[in-house]
C-alpha cells in the first residue's frame, strides 16, 4: 500500500539513528514514501517540535501518517501513543509533542503502545523511536487498526500552547521559534480575515521595546528596523528586511511579546 | 505521474519550510520523487544557489523539474517563473537563481506566474515557495502545460556568469564557491579536451599568489600546498592534498582568479 | 526492478555532491528508492563512516544496495569494490571503510571496479562517487551480477575494529563515535544475553576515571554523573542523564575505555 510517512526528530543528520528507523519502516512496507520533516530540532526540546511538526503536517495529503521523536524521557515512565485525527495518524512519546497540533486538530482516538506483538523482538532502552515507534508506525501504513497496539486514553495536554487574539484588548504570549533567518516566531495567532494581513491597529512589544507594525511584506519595511508581521504560518512574527532580527534584538525563545488593540 | 521534482533552497534543515513545501506538491502528486539537491545555501545568495543548481542538475533524466527557491525579494517586485529548456522545467523566482545554468541549457519557453488558479488559495507575503511555486510544480507534474501558469516572456540575465577559457591569453574570474572540504571552485571553465585535464600550460594566480598547475589529482599534490586542477564541474579549482585550501590560503568567495598561458 | 539504495558520504549538504550521486542514479534506474543514511561524516574520517554504516544498514531489507563514499584517496592507488553478502550489496571505495560491517557480515564476492563499460563515459580525478561508484550501484540495482564489474578479490581488512567481550578478565577499547546527544560510544560490544542489559558486574574507566554502571535507562541514573551502559547499537557507550559525556568529561574519539570483571 503506497503511504506517506513524516519524520521529525532531534537525532541530527551525522548519527545512524534516522537511517535505522527509516530501514525499519521499509523492512516493513518497502513502497512507504518517508520525508523528513526535521531532524534538527534542538536536542530534547519538545516544544520546538511540537511548533514544527504542527507547522508542516497541515499541509500533507489525507492519510499521512507522522512519525515524531523527541524523547528526553525514553525508558522510564513516559509511555508511547498512536492516535488519529480527522485527516491524518501521529505516532511517538506522550510528552507534550503533540500539544500544539491535537489543539487544532483534535484526535479522535488515541492509544498507548503496549502490545509487545508490533514492537521489535528486542527493545532498547534507550532508542524506542526504532523499536516501538518505527514498527508501530509501519503497521498502521500496512493498515492495522489502532486499537490493536495498545487501550485507549484520552489525551492530555502537557504544555501551555499557542495563543489566539480574538476580541481581547491584550495578550502575552512568548518567542517559540528562531528560524533559520533569524526571524522570531512567537506563540500568537491572529486570524488574517480579521485584521487583513497586516497589524497596523496593533500595539506590538518585544520584551520591553516597542516594535513597527505597518509593514506587510519585507520589501515595505524600512532597513535595520525590526517590524511585527502576520507569518507564513498564520502567527505574529518580529523580523527584519535582509537581516535577522535574532541578531539585531538579541531576542529569541522565551522571549515575552505583549499585544494589545491601539486606542 | 511518477516524475522527479529537485528541491533547491536557503531554508536549511531546522524549520518546516522544506516540509511545508514537500506537502504541497505530495498532496497534488502523491506518487513523485522528490529529490533535495541542497537546503543550505547561505541565506539568500542567489550566486551560490545558481552555481549549486547549474552543477546538480545536469545529472538528472529528461523530464525532471526543478524547482528552486532562494528568494530575498518574496513579496516584492520580483517576479516568479516557470521554463522549459531542451531536457529539464524549472520553477523559481526570476531573480538570477537561473542565470549559470540557462546560460549553457538555455529556455525556449519563459512564463510569469501569474495565474491564481494555480496557486494555493492564500497567498501569504513571505512564503511564495509553498504558495505560488510549489503549486505551479505540482501541476507541471501533472502535465499542465506551461503557458496555463502566465504570459511568456523573454529571459533577461542579471548577473555575470561562467566564463570560458578558449585561446585567449588571459582570464581574470573569481571564486565562486567553497565546498565542504574546503576547495575554492572558480567560474572558469577551461574544456578539458583543449588542456588533456591538467593545467600546466597555465598559469594561475589566486589573488596575488601563483599556485601550482601540475597535479592532475590530490595524490599527486605535494601536502600544504595550494594547487589549481580541473575540478568535478569542469571548472578550475584550488585545492590542497588532504587539507583545506580555504583554511590555508584564506581565501574565499569572491576572490579573484587569474589565469594565462605560459609563453 | 523498485529496489532500495542507500547512501553514506562525508559530502555535506552544502554542495551539489550528493544530487550529482542521486541524478546518475535515478537517470539509470528512475523507479530507485534512495535512502540517506547520513552525508554529515566528518570529511574523510573512514573508521567514523564504517561504525556508522555497520550500525545503520543492519535494519534494511534483505536486497539493499549500501553505496558509500568516504573517499581521501581518490584518484589515487586504492581501489573501487562492489561486494555481496548474505543479505546486501555494497560498493565503495577499499579503504577500510567496510572493515567493520564485514567482519559481522562477510561478504561471499568481492569484485574490483575495473570495467570502463560500467562507468560514466567521463571520469575525473576526484569525484568517483559520481563517475565509477554511482554507475556501479545503478547496474547492480538493474540486476547486472557482479562479476560483470570487474575480477574477483578477496577483502583484506584495513583497521582494527570492534571488540567483543567474551570471558576475558579485561579489554581495553576506545571510543569511535560522539554522537549528537554527546554520548560516547566505543569499540566494545557486549553480548547482551550474557549480562542481562545491564553493567553492573563490570568495572569500566574512561580515560583513567571509573565510572558508574548501575543505571540500565537514563531515567535511573543520577544527574551529572556519567554512567556506562549498552547503547542501542549494542556497544558499551557512556552517557550523562539529560546533558553530554563529551562535554562533561571532555572525552571524545580515541579516549582509551577500560572494561574488567568486578572480583
Amino acid at each position: 500500500m503506497k503511504k506517506i510517512v513524516t519524520l521529525l526528530t532531534d537525532f541530527g543528520g551525522h548519527d545512524h539513528y534516522v537511517a535505522a528507523v527509516k530501514g525499519v519502516l521499509l523492512s516493513m512496507n518497502p513502497s512507504l514514501t518517508i520525508v523528513d520533516i526535521s531532524h534538527e530540532i534542538s536536542p530534547q526540546n519538545i516544544r520546538e517540535a511540537g511548533f514544527i511538526l504542527a507547522a508542516a503536517c497541515r499541509y500533507f495529503p489525507e492519510g499521512t501518517l507522522h512519525l515524531a521523536v523527541v524523547d528526553p524521557g525514553v525508558g522510564g515512565e513516559r509511555q508511547g501513543l498512536a492516535a488519529a485525527t480527522e485527516r491524518h495518524l501521529f505516532v511517538g512519546p506522550d510528552n507534550g509533542l503533540f500539544d500544539w497540533i491535537f489543539a487544532v486538530d483534535p484526535p479522535h482516538q488515541v492509544v498507548v503502545l503496549e502490545n509487545p506483538d508490533y514492537q521489535l523482538p528486542q527493545v532498547s532502552a534507550t532508542f524506542h523511536g526504532r523499536d516501538i515507534f518505527a514498527p508501530a508506525a509501519g503497521h498502521l501504513s500496512l493498515g492495522l487498526p489502532l486499537e490493536k497496539l495498545g487501550p485507549a486514553i484520552n489525551y492530555r495536554m502537557h504544555f501551555p500552547g499557542r495563543l489566539v487574539l480574538r476580541d481581547q484588548d491584550k495578550l502575552q504570549g512568548e518567542i517559540i521559534h528562531v528560524d533559520r533567518f533569524g526571524n522570531l516566531i512567537s506563540n500568537i495567532e491572529i486570524p488574517s480575515v480579521e485584521i487583513k494581513g497586516r497589524l497596523q491597529d496593533l500595539e506590538v512589544s518585544l520584551a520591553t521595546e516597542q516594535v513597527l507594525t505597518g509593514p506587510g511584506t519585507y520589501e515595505e519595511a524600512p532597513p535595520l528596523r525590526p517590524f511585527a508581521l502576520i507569518g507564513s504560518s498564520g502567527l505574529l512574527e518580529v523580523s527584519v528586511r535582509n537581516g535577522s532580527a535574532h541578531t539585531l534584538t538579541g531576542c529569541g525563545v522565551g522571549t515575552p511579546v505583549l499585544v494589545r488593540r491601539q486606542k
